[in-house]
Formats: C-alpha cells, sequence, structure tokens
C-alpha cells in the first residue's frame, strides 16, 4: 500500500474524483491514500463536513464496518418509472401537469445523465438538463427533460451525491421528483424529490464532451452524443426490419456459417488465423460466406439467410473497414428474379420504415452497357440528368483500336454557376486520359471544337463532311453558346469502368449540389459481361490496354450465363479457344441506390460440369480438372464441385453492405458513423489497444517466429 | 482438350452422370469426351434414342447452337404453386380431393428432391416419393409426398430427365400436377402431368445418405435429414423469438461488437490475427463481447443485446466448438434482478414456444453453498431427489483440516435395478478421493459402517459414541437394509466442484435412467464465492489443496461482490492482507437446466475505483495502477477502467450458451446437431478442407515464418 501525502493529493485535484474530505489533515498511520480512500467509503459525511472522529487521525485497525449510505445508494437505487419518451406518454401525468391542483402529483423516477453544467441561480435553486437512457429513435428531441432542486438549506446532512449544484456534467444519476410543466414552453420538467449520483466522473468526461474533433479512445463518450444514438437506434431497427421481412413474411430460415474458414485465392487479402491444433496449418476469416451458402443450397436449405460478418485486409481506403457486415441471402429453386423480388420488397420497407422514403417497387432496371453508354459507371446515380451522348452515328474514333466511340458530355452552366471544376486528372493512370473540354461561345463554334476533336480523337466522320457534320450534331442536341462540352471516347463494350466521363459527370453533379440526401433513386444493374478481361500493365496513349485472352469472373466464377451467352461458351470450351468477353454475359444482378453499389447477387452455377469446364477452359483456375471421372486434384473448390453434383438445386442469391445500406438510412456519408467501434484507416482500435503485441513464447504455440 | 476414347467413357459409367448417348460409338476428331459432352448439352435427344445426324460423327466446327432443351429446362422451371405443407393447409385444393368429382383438379407445382429410390410397377407406373424443399419445423411429417407417374409409351420424345423411373435418388426436380387421395392413407399424391430433373446427382449421393456414418465431408448430404432439417428450422426459431422478445418487448437495442480484438490475459487461450498494416501486432478473436459490452453501457447503450460469435482455442473436450455463438446482454441503471427477470422470461417463452414445455416464472433460487451442499456441484440437475446428506450435526472429519464436513448419499436400489456402477474414480486428481460405498445388510451394520468411516475419515463424532451416532442416523435417515451409503468429506465451503459426492450423484442418476429429455428443472445458483483460491500442484491425501492467498476471480473480475461482503473486501484492501474467500459472495448468477450451465451473468462492478482496488490488491493484476491519479501503465483492462470513471452507470448483464440451448430444445446431447458446419474435435472442417496449408511467401507479409 503506497503512502501519498495529503499534499499531494489534494495537488493532484483528488477532491475532484470524490468525496475526500481530509485533503488538509495530515494522514497519519499506515495506508496514505489507501486509507483515505477507505474514508471515503466508510464515512458519511459530505464534501464539507466530517462526522466527528476522524479528525484525531485514528488508525486503520479500528476501521468500521459501516459503509457510506451514498457509496450504497450507487448499487440499491430505485427503477425508473418511466424513461423520458414515455412521461410523455402518460396520460396520467399530462393530466397532472394540466391541472395545476394543489393535489399530490404523482411521482416519478427517471434516470439518465446530468446534460451539460449544472445552472445555480441562487443558494437553494439549481437547474439541470437531464438525458434520458432509451433513445426514442422516432422522438428524439424528447430525450432531455430540465431538472429542479430546491434546498431549503435545512438538510440533515449534505451528501455530495444529492446536490444538484455540485454535480458535474456526464454524471449517471437517479432522480425521484414530480413532473410538472416548464415554463414558457410545451415540455415538461421535474421538480427533485430526491437525486442520487451513481457514479463520480472523472472531469475529462465533460471535456471531452465539448470537444470538435473525437478521439477514437473516446468512442464510448461519442457514443452518447444524439448523433450515435440515433445511428445505433437505426442500425438495430434496420436489422429487425431485414429479419422480420426475411424470416416471417419470406420464409426464410436463418443459419449461421463458420468464421474459422479456410484461405481461398479469389478476391482480396484474407486475415490468416494459425491453428494450435493442426499444426501449420492456418484458417482464414471469410471475406463472405458465399461457399457456405452455396453448401447450404445443396444441403436442402431452402432460404437462407444471414447477417454475417465479413472480413477483408486490404488497404481501407475510401470508408471500408477490416470486418463489415453483409444481408447475406440464398434460395432454392429460384433464380435472378426471385431474388430481385424479395430483395427490393425489403429495402423498399427499410427506406419507407426507417427513412420515411417511398421507393417504388418494382425498381427499375438497367443493362451494364446502357449503364455505361449512358452514365459512365456501372453503378450510376441517375439522379441529376446530364447523360453521356454516343455520337457513333457521327464519327467514329481511330486513335486507339479499343476505342472507337465518340462521346460527348454536355453541360449548361446556370448563370448563377459557380465556375467550373477543371478536368480533374484519373487518379489512377500514369498518362491522363481526360476528356477535351470546349466552352461554346457561339453555335459556329461548334466547327471549330468538332475540328479540335477530329485531330485529338482521329475521327473518321461517318458523313466525310466536318461543317455539315457540326452543324447536325450542334442541332441535335440544340448546343448554344456558354455549353461546357465534354469530348472524349471509350470502348464499344467498355471495360474501363468509370469511363472518363463517367467521372466528368460525377465530379460535375457532386460540385454543383445537385446530388443531396434527400431523394432515393434505386435500381438494379443487371447484364453484365461475364467475364473481365486482364488489364495490361502498359498503358498506351493514356489508353488501358487490355488482354482479351486472359479472363477473370467479372463478379466471381460461381456466376451463371446468360442463357442467350451459353452457345458461345459451350463454343469456346469446345474449340479450346477463349471465348470473347464482349459478347458473354452473366445472370448478375446489382443493386445501385444514388451511385452507391448496395448489394449484387447472381444466378449461380449449379451444374457440376459446366462450373468446372467454365473455371478450367476460361478462367483457367489451376487444379481444377474438368473431366467429371477424373479425380479432382485437391483445390479451393473441390467441396464446393463435388457439393454441387450430389443433386444440388438450381439456386441464386445476394448480399447487401449492411453498413453501407445503414449509413443512408442515417443520412451519414461514412459507415464509421453506424459502427459502434470501428477501425482506423490502419485498422486499429486505439480505444482497447488492438491490434496489439504477443509474446515470442505465444507465437511458439503456433511453431511460428518473427523475422528479423 | 484431352481426347478420351468412348470405352473408356462407358467403363466409367459416364451414362450415369447425363445422358451421354454415343458410348459405343467411336468418337472421331478432335474434343474427345468434351465433345461428348457438347454434345450432352447440345442435342435433344433422349439416353436411348438419337436424333438424325449425330450417329455420323460429324465434326465440331460444324456445332451448333441450338441447346439442348433439357439443359434448359434446369434453369427455366416453373416456380412452386405450394410447399407441400400448404397443400395440406390449401382449402380449394382439400375440397378438389374430398370431391373426387371429373371435373378438371387444380393444378399444382412443387419443387423438392426424390427422396428413395423410384418403383417401377410396370412399363408404365411408377411411384416416388417427393422430399419438399419447405421444412415445416410444426409439420414434420408432411415434408414428403407421393409421386405417380403413368406413361403411356407414346410420348414423342423420351428425354431421362422427364422418366421418373430413370431417376436416381437425390434429383432436384420440379413437378408439375393434380393432387389426389393417397389410397388408404389419410395423405395426398401428385399425379404428375409433367416432371423435370433439375440436376443430375451422383451415385454417391444415394449411397451416402443411406448410410448410418456420417462423414464430416458429406455434411451438405446430412443436412438433408429430417433431423438436421429440423435442427436449423429450431434454431432459427429460436433466434427469432430471443430476438423478439428482447429487442420487440424488452426494449434491447441489437449492436454488433468486433470481433477483431486485441489478447487478453484472462480465461482461455485465444486465436491470434496477425496484421498486416500494424507490424508485428496482432488481433485476436474474442472470447466474448465482455468487454465492449461494458463500454457500450459506459457509452450510453440502454439496453444492449447480440448474437454474437465467440472463440476459444482450447482443446475441444465435452461437446465445444472452437466457434460458438452466445445470446450477450448487458443492461443500464440495471443490477442482477433486471436481469434475472428478463432472461428468466425469454427462456420460458423459448421453452414453450419451441418445446412446448412450460417453466414457471420466476424460476427457482439456489446458493452455491446449497448446490454444493445438497447436490454437490454449482450446476444441479434438480430432478431425481437423492440429496447429500450434510452429517455434521453427527460427526466431523479431521483427515484434512480444508475438509470437515462429513457427508454421505443413500441410493435405495429398485428390486429391478441394475448391479451398481463401481464409483467412478474422479478423472482428474492422480490419487483417487472416492467416497467410500457400503451396501447395508442390516440397521445393525450402519455401526458397522460408521465404524469404518471413522477410521477412514478420522471422524471426531458429536456424542463421542459410536453405537448412539449410528442409531441416530439409522433413525434419522430411515436407513434400511439394501441401502447403499455413499460416504465422504468436503470443504465447508467447497471450492472443489463437484465433490466426489456431487459425481457420484450425476453418475447414479444417469445410470439408472432417471434423467429424460422430457422433464425440463430450471434454477438460477446464486451467492458464488466471488473469489476462488488457486489449487495447488501438489495433492494430498487424494485432496486438493488451496492456496488461500492467492485468488482469481470464480467468473471474472469485473463482478461485484455482495453489499453484504464490501467490509470484508475493504477491510482486506485497507489492510493489505487478503481477504478469506470463503467470506466473500459476489453479485453473479448462473442459470441452469437439467444440470447444464446455460447461461451466467452478473452485476457489474461500476466503480472504477473499487474495481482497479479488487484488481490491484485481492486479485493482484500485474501493471493494474490502484491509485486513480498515478498514470496507468496500458495494462488489458486500461480501457475499461478509464471508461468506468467517466459517468458509467451501474450495469448487470447475461450471456447464454445458444449453441446448448439449441440443443436441449431439439432434444440433441450435442452441440453438433444444431451447428450447421461444425469442426471436428481436432477443430478442422474436413468438408472445406479448413484449416489448410499457407505458402511462406503468405507469411512473409506479416514478418512470420515457420520454425524449422
Amino acid at each position: 500500500m503506497r503512502t501519498v501525502s495529503a499534499a499531494a493529493i489534494a495537488a493532484r485535484g483528488i477532491r475532484s474524483y470524490g468525496r475526500i474530505a481530509q485533503t488538509r489533515r495530515k494522514i497519519g498511520g499506515g495506508g496514505g491514500w489507501g486509507m483515505v480512500v477507505v474514508r471515503e467509503y466508510a464515512s458519511s459525511s459530505s464534501g464539507r463536513k466530517t462526522e466527528g472522529g476522524e479528525e484525531s487521525g485514528r488508525t486503520p485497525s479500528a476501521y468500521e464496518t459501516r459503509l457510506s449510505p451514498s457509496l450504497m445508494q450507487r448499487f440499491l437505487f430505485k427503477k425508473a418509472t418511466h424513461s423520458i419518451a414515455e412521461l410523455y406518454r402518460d396520460a396520467t401525468i399530462a393530466a397532472s401537469v394540466a391541472s395545476s391542483s394543489s393535489s399530490e402529483p404523482p411521482k416519478v423516477v427517471l434516470h439518465g445523465w446530468i446534460d451539460g453544467a449544472p445552472r445555480k441561480m441562487s443558494k437553494k435553486l439549481t437547474f439541470a438538463r437531464l438525458r434520458g437512457v432509451q433513445f426514442d429513435v422516432d422522438a428524439d428531441e424528447q430525450n432531455t427533460i430540465q431538472l429542479v432542486q430546491f434546498r431549503s438549506g435545512k438538510e440533515e446532512v449534505e451528501r455530495d451525491g444529492e446536490v444538484l449544484a455540485r454535480m458535474k456534467q456526464e454524471t449517471p444519476v437517479c432522480v425521484e421528483g414530480t413532473v410538472s410543466q416548464h415554463q414558457g414552453t410545451n415540455r415538461y420538467e421535474v421538480k427533485i424529490i430526491s437525486i442520487t449520483a451513481l457514479n463520480h466522473p472523472h472531469d475529462l468526461a465533460s471535456q471531452v464532451r465539448e470537444a470538435k474533433e473525437w478521439d477514437p479512445k473516446d468512442r464510448y463518450l461519442q457514443l452518447r452524443t444524439p448523433q450515435l444514438q440515433r445511428a445505433l437506434a437505426i442500425r438495430s431497427k434496420a436489422a429487425k426490419i431485414v429479419r422480420d421481412q426475411f424470416i416471417s413474411l419470406d420464409g426464410f430460415t436463418e443459419v449461421e456459417t463458420p468464421l474459422l474458414f479456410r484461405s481461398t485465392p479469389e478476391g482480396a487479402r484474407e486475415f490468416l488465423v494459425p491453428s494450435r491444433a493442426n499444426e501449420r496449418k492456418f484458417y482464414a476469416l471469410p471475406q463472405s460466406p458465399q461457399q457456405y451458402k452455396q453448401l447450404l443450397m445443396a444441403g436442402g436449405v431452402h432460404r437462407y439467410f444471414q447477417i454475417a460478418k465479413c472480413f477483408r485486409d486490404e488497404d481501407l481506403r475510401a470508408d471500408r473497414q477490416p470486418e463489415f457486415t453483409q444481408v447475406d441471402l440464398e434460395m432454392g429453386f429460384a433464380g435472378a428474379e426471385d431474388v430481385i423480388d424479395v430483395v427490393e420488397r425489403c429495402v423498399a420497407r427499410l427506406w419507407g420504415e426507417v427513412r420515411g422514403a417511398e421507393l417504388q417497387v418494382p425498381f427499375p432496371r438497367m443493362t451494364y452497357l446502357e449503364a455505361m453508354t449512358r452514365y459512365g459507371i456501372d453503378k450510376p446515380d441517375v439522379r441529376g440528368g446530364m447523360e453521356i451522348i454516343d455520337l457513333s452515328e457521327f464519327a467514329t474514333a481511330t486513335v486507339h483500336k479499343d476505342y472507337p466511340v465518340f462521346e460527348i458530355l454536355i453541360y449548361r452552366p446556370l448563370p448563377t454557376s459557380s465556375p467550373l471544376p477543371d478536368p480533374s486528372p484519373p487518379p489512377i493512370y500514369p498518362t491522363l486520359r481526360t476528356p477535351y473540354v470546349f466552352q461554346l461561345d457561339s453555335p459556329a463554334s461548334v466547327t471549330t471544337w468538332l475540328m479540335q476533336c477530329q485531330q485529338k480523337f482521329n475521327l473518321e466522320l461517318t458523313s466525310g463532311d466536318l461543317t455539315t457534320t457540326a452543324r447536325a450534331i450542334a442541332e441535335k442536341y440544340d448546343l448554344r453558346a456558354g455549353d461546357v462540352v465534354y469530348a472524349c471516347t471509350r470502348q464499344s463494350m467498355p471495360f474501363e469502368n468509370p469511363t472518363p466521363l463517367g467521372r466528368e459527370r460525377l465530379q460535375i453533379l457532386r460540385e454543383t449540389g445537385v446530388l443531396d440526401n434527400e431523394s432515393f433513386a434505386p435500381l438494379w444493374v443487371v447484364e453484365f459481361p461475364l467475364f473481365t478481361p486482364l488489364e495490361k500493365a502498359e498503358v498506351v496513349d493514356g489508353h488501358i490496354e487490355f488482354d482479351y485472352d486472359s479472363l477473370t469472373a467479372t463478379h466471381h466464377p460461381f456466376t451463371m450465363p446468360a442463357l442467350d451467352s451459353l452457345p458461345q461458351v459451350m463454343s469456346a470450351i469446345e474449340s479450346g479457344e477463349q471465348v470473347d468477353p464482349r459478347t458473354v454475359l452473366g445472370q448478375h444482378y446489382d443493386l445501385v441506390l444514388n451511385g452507391v453499389e448496395v448489394g449484387g447477387g447472381s444466378t449461380r452455377i449449379h451444374d457440376s460440369l459446366l462450373q468446372r469446364l467454365i473455371m478450367a477452359h476460361i478462367l483457367r483456375i489451376p487444379h481444377v480438372e474438368p473431366d467429371p471421372h477424373a479425380a479432382q486434384p485437391r483445390n479451393p473448390f473441390t467441396h464446393l464441385l463435388t457439393a454441387l453434383s450430389m443433386g444440388c438445386p438450381p439456386h441464386a442469391g445476394l448480399a447487401l453492405g449492411f453498413d453501407r445500406v445503414c449509413a443512408m438510412l442515417a443520412g451519414s456519408e461514412s459507415i464509421r458513423d453506424v459502427i459502434a467501434f470501428p477501425k482506423t484507416h490502419t485498422g486499429a482500435d486505439p480505444l482497447v489497444g488492438s491490434p496489439s503485441e504477443v509474446t515470442d513464447a505465444a507465437l511458439d504455440v503456433y511453431h511460428l517466429r518473427r523475422k528479423r
């Protein structure tokens, strides 16, 4: 037990921590501050007076077993009779407040925190605000109430934990009182009969609450703010609606899939988990329940559903978390239409009940090609108009054979618009493939503009004549002086995604403030190319080169080709030549909302042989033996391929990014706002100190050691 | 593309895989089995006839784009109109079946599997059983229905995928037909109009279904059995009830807590996860959300709830899984009584709605001491009587000073009982502390028995006289000839748990078949000792020695002492002496059902200083600085201690073992039966091949390497 001088204690402001009365006395005997603390717990005295006897510094061995009533009160407090919102819903209270008769008003007991510093009006009268416990997501302005304490000064003993004026911000309290009208408002106030502090907060608690910037270490303090209280309540409500919709209404079964999974070669980097019992082997945390949910389909689970944790050890750019949550589902004896139907009804219900926004069901659909053509991106924000215009009827670009389509974007600034942003360089490409920007000052300048384009993009004009073409374009699209024209090229089936004009469009819409948080435009993007050619390392004249012979699955290898595309697929398999990815579409569907991909899924390949053929011949995944009767070497898909061959029914599914959905419902830009304890951009949680150091001995257990 | 001879294909029985018709033809040209497969997909021929042209072995280059209708049917099938259970609930169907009029019966479309081999009665008539998709947990006998197919033989084309007689077991099908009475039963049958195979299962699928033992690799086939279908449905229903109860009725907010946590020193071994972005640091997977849920309390979440994944890298004895699920909750401004109340109402509802068993609320309560005294274990199965009898009024044991209580168990075998098991040695202790067993052959033998006990346990008789004592015992407990008496000793406050007689009692009850799966006895065990003394390595005369100076928390360090025990705690802290664990009780509560601990929780220490004092002085956890104003070295509890000091309200919580609860609801002995994809006893999942090997390059990323 350390001995600490009273002066030292006083210097540290120990008084602020509790009711240590004896700061000016010299502490005698052993025990130091420990004994002082025991006095804190043992004495029934207040912060200012002490009961007789302790002044004389008696020795610890005469320690009394009588414990301080105010300590006990921290553990023995009355149950609340109401939350604040419930007060307003209580008709008896309302009647009593309204009547202002002299009869005894009903007593209530409330729990909550002292919200803001109490305001001492006089020796006897103090006001404070109580922040209640039950955050009502539908009535958040009702979560505080005014407290009034009138003390005659003749109270028998003044205990700090009962004097409102001396309570600190963020003190959790139990209040018993009566309800009356808060004069001059339509709100209630509580006249305190008794109030008890249930804990004594450190000064830092209130200082941090006032801060503008939040340190991750103070996350639990930040959780007390209305914004985060609301965000957590919205998330809980959203999860409830989703479950209710799928499980109660649509006959889904909730099934948990394992998180101790295995390493697979596709997609992002995974988190590894060394195994103690299986020497030198590792689990991996799954990026999604994809494979297990298909095994559930093979297992006869008719409709599977789960709100699942997923993990991805990637760079955490652009509002990503290493650990995130998906609403995950799969349907047996089903296809795309079945999944699309249940999902859009669920999403519409979510937006209706949580956000009060009505989304028309069924959602509109757009093909990938259409999205790339009109909006330049596979997750278009269709609000704000300003679609991209394909000028193929007038000209073809020949500067690069893979990018023949000549297209433009017309921006018509309002007289009041701020100056335009410069065309932003694409962030990734070393050589800039930016649109050619030209502001028309007169109709005639269209010809000048077209001439520039002709040079820049090596255009072949359909009509052969520059002026005619220019005039035709100007007339068709009603070009006027002041219009800003962005011109660029793209592929016929664009794999460059977004296209330069697509990127431009989004930037203009954002900077001109057209896109808000109040309107919602959902749509399904369908008919994606099933396969995506690999991007070559070299960039030619700013153009990305694609290797049309090396293909990856656009979404994942388990996506079924469109039935219309099956002939091409079979033909390629048979002939041994690679399929042309520009001609093969897949049964994938993405759900896009305001330009954000909130979810996606596909009809799966439930035929084991077709799955193997595609993996082996088109995707050229190693170790996949296409011959169904040859022994299958162990590859990461063996279990799935085998399960498909054991009478697995047709199935389709989807996953929604639940963090993203909740952020949109809460009107937040960042998913950090809807996660209780998010990680930083380096994947750390400074609050709990994760990740942390681990001893060499701990690593020994796994036969691992650190490299020097 | 490999070339495979037709003979080889035939030899491998490729015919069983699909409709490869040309097994007897020599395959010409390139393509081999690939072309054969293409023919499978391409031809519209059946297994027996082929359409004209293919016999002549034309070359692949003339590949036709016409795809086989039966392939297409696997992807384009009709939606089901009913599940089997819904058929029985459909009044129109019922009326039509009952009327047996000649008017057109309504058509239905069903999905499901061929369950068992079809029974071909004649060339034209085949019966089979369809196993439906929607497992109805309340009506599981209705999940199959008889199919009848009558084929005239004049069908235009016979496609394998449409002939019931040639369909294999476990073929997923789409059936269109009419419903009629299954003669001689009260069940329906479906007369097939058309039936389509939606996949072709391998023969193994049916062979495995018939097997008695299930290989983990075939888990998805095992999931098709009624037992596992029912188990998953029960689990889904239980989760729904739990959420509905807590969230809808009791005002809880569902909050997700992180799984990428940090290493903590308490409890079981943890799974580590190396971090790429934070060099040389590791996450750990949490054993429970304990710390985060207390941070949520500090964050003002009023009532937190989660169905959470937990992880424990321990030896997987006795029906444990490395990854398991808890129903986790915490309540702010609350204590034990609040938690006990909401939990028992939820558990009673679960047993009522899922099991049809009525549990009376409130559940009975028993103190730890009472449980150890009467039943010899802290999770007593109170069914079956046969309580342990404390003979302290008659004698005290002195063979070991820590084990003074002399107690007995009386087993009265029925005339029909099988012979008793020998007293089993305790599995852990090197020297056996087994009860002394004595079967009374006459009332007089009680004296003999007592004399033996006196010697064995060095008894000091209260009355001083052997015969008097023996007679008094015999009279008080009505001992008779034939009774078997088990005698042993225990500590006054037993930390040896279970006691030898406790272990004995359970074994007798199990072996005599008293404990069944039909009756349920829930109770709360309360008033545990807050601290448990460390077991010393040495065992003296079979007695475990305890070090009463080295204490650990019986449950966890965050459990609040009973208010009546606070004086002892404070006194010890003040004096610097260790507290006597036999005198300090804690506010912990365990929920026990049929001798199984299904959950437990406690009122927490919400006072930061008290928490530190207990950690530092009593538990002697390193690096916990009790002085609140000294800088707190970083220890695994720093964040929690700080959060408590920032105005954290009083709180209490609990966690239920959800796998265990589901197993009990499903009437299963093992939690493996209620987990979709359980791990083996070595923590592996052979189905997906986890854990798996990982390359050295993958480990390099974390600056780790394997030890040789």
